[in-house]
């Protein structure tokens, strides 16, 4: 089986994704793959619903730089360099498949909760993701 | 990060399974873990509505003998003993869920098609596993 070659690992910067990432790192390792780290920040305009009547810009640019902050902290262990670190605002499944598809990833990695029954319907992000994803995808179990 | 211990790979004996069933056993190797193999037949009634009013009895037997001769050619170049491949009729999510569960598993791996749209609604096995799995679970990019 061949090994694989670029692995994706998308992580929202919580405590448990640090077991997210510390899976991915381990894939990459044992696969001596690359290792390109996601994290998307949903736009303000679409988490409170779109039609608020202030201009929301400077809120998303402080967001963006604590969630930099965030992230090099969260990195700061690892042998990713900034280049191999993304932060992106839109949705988060549409960006995990794009940036795949754009750098040829062939291995996903995020966190899934596992839950089931109404969370099926509204639709999770690993069930996003692999729905549709062009290469495999590795869920990892983090603590609901 | 732990190696995993008890790898759980789902297959359908399709030939696109065998790519499921390659990947399952390079993340066994590399992480020294135990590989069980599971194939689920769905039960008869449960595929032709339940009210056909003739004994499928035999039919199912046979389905079962011409599984488990599938699954030994498609195991014969594997480690894998007997006693580490399971023929269970039921449905697929439930029992991947349970043997997982029963056996301690921390890894299911599962084919994916990475459908989208109305199949999310439908339920493909990976998603369906995905969801509700009390383990992480690796979903094997497969053709369409």
């Amino acid at each position: 089986m061949e090994n694989y070659k670029h692995i994706l690992v998308c992580i929202d910067l919580s405590d448990e994704s640090k077991k997210v990432f510390a899976r991915a790192q381990a894939l990459a390792q044992s696969n001596q793959a690359k290792l390109s780290l996601l994290h998307v920040i949903e736009p303000l305009s679409f988490a409170y619903g779109g039609d608020i009547p202030i201009d929301l810009t400077d809120v998303q640019e402080q967001l963006q730089q604590q969630a930099q902050k965030h992230l090099e902290s969260f990195t700061q262990e690892s042998n990713l360099t900034s280049s191999d670190c993304h932060i992106i605002v839109g949705q988060p499944v549409a960006e995990a498949h794009r940036l795949a598809k754009e750098y040829g990833a062939d291995l996903i990695v995020v966190g899934s909760h596992g839950r089931h029954g109404l969370a099926l319907l509204l639709g999770s992000t690993a069930n996003g993701i692999l729905h549709g994803a062009g290469c495999d995808v590795m869920a990892v179990r983090v603590p609901n």
